[in-house]
């Protein structure tokens, strides 16, 4: 095995220096830990997202540049794709597939990726915009939204399948952002919304009835960050969000958001659902805390209260070990804890 | 268990050059663009494969050389492995997946990929063979025949799997490809053939009643280039076909290839699809121009036409953007219209 | 989002370096031969697992390093995941998905990947653990025996998902392993054991009744290393075994294993399972010798015999050609012959 290695560091001097032809760069993380959830048994499961990537550039000259991103998802605990609602595997490329070109103009994006909201409110919440139970992301930094309810089964709330996407340049610390999804029926299944189970609003596979579209508008002035948006789903759902975040010394940062999201198109009861989340950054050394509080409320229906703190310590600065504990309550309270580790490659 | 810890260790010891070590090329393109079809509404689509491949060779000495060559094709627009027909998810290495060795006797592979006949025919079909509508590829370039009848429902129609791959060296401009797969049922749908949907003459997940084999002659002589290849597949369905092309000018490159299939193992009436197409590559420039027309005929049925005109517009050597129109007239028109990017890494 | 896009353009300039940035190693191994079968026509098969991974370490100082190993297996022959019973197609990261440190303490691991049991008895094994049919790893060296029982189904048989590992450091010889695995449910289908097909025993998708482990421990002195391992799955079927290998010579391996399972928490008759072999690993010059006998025999049941001879000519370090040879004597004789080729990248 060693002569083996040392074959291959020969190899890679020169004869087949075969990767340093390739213009991607590999890149990934894998998060695993062990879960413990009221009322179930302990489970090894994940923090962070899970990912084995590609990406690259190409200087196209005149300050042009070409783009190409692909992020395979996966979960360590099983070794499968992204597992997603029901065990529902989700896309290979779940993370991101998407092309483009950057110029002086900005940045134009095509394929699949999270919407122009999405990628914008994951600065503004507490927990890196993880979708692990702990974190608000996945449901009350959303108000509950999901950005495609008509994508396959399992998929994310997150993405548009089928999208562009326009980036601004950052002038003077302010930037615009936008993405746009065209009606394409993407297999997905039945949103029932104002009809019946046996004759749903939108039948199984459904075209949107609306393009999809968000945009969001960010703002960044020394300490202080701020983000409006605004995103319609293809089933007309509509998701308001405002942010801000303020670095009150290098080490700490204290982040808000507040959402609302509109059913009124595939509802005739509790159309609205407003939700904030307030937390913190705090550098510690070589540790840093994470805290969050935040409400979730559908109106006419009882509300959602979550609580979570988590801690992380840095190994390097790739790798880091943390311990989370949440309670969300609804009727019932639902406890969560979780210790784990995270590895960037 | 010791000496592994000990690959580790050294491992470590050249992270950062890591990948140097690798004895295998990451490569890949990626292409979407925006599409609109005859009474559809706009979408996300591609011109040309999408692919994230490995290859590698080792110099055995003596002129020997051991080759690996693994292509993942994906979608770009959804993030899920390539897509075939009624939306069924193709291989991961959709594209090939082959083992060969290759020395002064030609080269020999093993795996999963492109017939002989798929092979040599994409050089002389004006859109570079892509799978595109617009190109003439998958339909008339090969007169609607498929190298994969029994194998998994939505598989391309270009490839066999379970197969022994033979190219010869190039001697005097002449070189000879040959294919021939084994007779392995791969889990394919029933072909009814001249049995019944009750009685088909194959039924599910069946045995090629052949082994399936397909054969190429190339010739290259200045600016000529000429080819005759005929293949069988899994269901007896013979394809043959003759193709020249000639650079007029090094810029200008006219093609045209000429295909019979014959089904009458399958087939009581409508056995001969004759099917013909002529095109040409024009350079001006950093432009490069593509056009195409071709009609296909299966007797005793109406006849297929297709006029296809293409502009690539390179922004470099690694990505150009395009623009496709296309009219494939049957009983009715069916027009459609691309514009995209194609970017390779 | 301008620094991600800065970060980008970096990576561009040093885009010919851009691999060297990651650290990660790609590695993999590609196998395909012919094989002919009793009653079989001739087919494309393997020999050895195919493999595509991803392997990283990472030094945290203080001896301390993180560890990642993420391992693709699929069929050259199809260019699909790899395919398991009844033609399932297995995890994408089938081969393991592991995240760890490693240490003075030893090495933590957590994921998903070969058990303690498995990983150590490879080494006792004439074929190289390798899962083809003339090899005895996926039957009778494991007496029958399936580590995942309730996984889902086409799984492998050797390896625990959402699992903890610790292998010791190898001190004086001596080393020990252990896995233990949480009882989380896998989506497997239904186990009768002492059920009916109506009251299975484990009906589709249950917990584990008790928590999978594995633990084995091996010695090593001279030319001579011991094992002896233990191994309860989720559906509290035990596992022993015991094996010895010695090296006579430098050149020739003798290796022996005896294997007992005992299924009396699933089963009320034939509850016992003993199973041994013996074999050689011969290196003659650039050509290997593999031979192995084995018998396998559950109480009150028929036992099956099996005979197998394996020739590996080497081509590099990288690269050999094989040809096997076997026969597994049940109720009737059923031949194997195989020819290929195996590349490793």
């Amino acid at each position: 095995m060693k002569k083996h290695l040392l074959a291959l560091v020969i190899l890679g001097a020169f004869a087949s220096a075969a990767p340093a032809q390739s213009n991607v760069t590999l890149y990934g993380t894998i998060d695993a830990g062990l879960i413990k959830r009221t009322d179930q048994r302990v489970a090894v499961g994940k923090r962070a997202n899970n990912t084995l990537g590609f990406r690259g550039t190409e200087d196209l000259g005149n300050g042009l540049k070409a783009l190409v991103h692909l992020e395979i998802r996966y979960e360590p605990d099983t070794g499968t794709n992204e597992i997603g609602a029901n065990g529902a595997q989700r896309p290979l490329f779940q993370g991101q597939s998407r092309v483009g070109l950057q110029g002086a103009f900005g940045m134009v994006r095509l394929g699949r990726g999270l919407t122009a909201l999405q990628e914008s409110i994951i600065k503004f919440e507490p927990f890196h915009g993880l979708p692990h139970t702990a974190g608000f992301y996945t449901d009350l930094a959303i108000a509950g939204y999901t950005s495609e309810p008509l994508n396959m089964a399992g998929n994310s709330k997150n993405r548009f399948s089928n999208a562009l996407w326009y980036n601004s340049p950052e002038v003077g610390g302010f930037q615009l952002n936008a993405t746009i999804s065209t009606r394409e029926a993407n297999g997905g299944p039945a949103v029932v919304g104002r009809g019946t189970p046996a004759l749903p609003q939108y039948p199984a596979n459904s075209q949107a009835s609306t393009n999809p579209y968000s945009i969001s508008a960010t703002f960044k002035r020394g300490p202080a960050a701020f983000m409006a948006a605004m995103e319609r789903n293809a089933v007309e759902t509509d998701l308001w969000s405002v942010a801000a975040s303020w670095y009150v010394i290098p080490s700490l940062n204290l982040m808000a958001s507040y959402q609302r999201q509109d059913e009124e198109h595939t509802r005739l009861f509790n159309q609205e659902t407003r939700a904030w989340v307030v937390g913190l950054n705090w550098t510690l050394g070589p540790g840093k805390l994470l805290a969050g509080f935040g409400r979730k409320k559908p109106d006419g229906l009882p509300s959602t209260r979550q609580l979570s703190i988590g801690y992380e310590y840095s190994l390097s600065k790739r790798t880091y070990l943390y311990a989370d504990a949440s309670n969300k309550k609804n009727q019932t309270d639902a406890r969560y804890y979780a210790v784990g580790i995270n590895h960037a490659f």
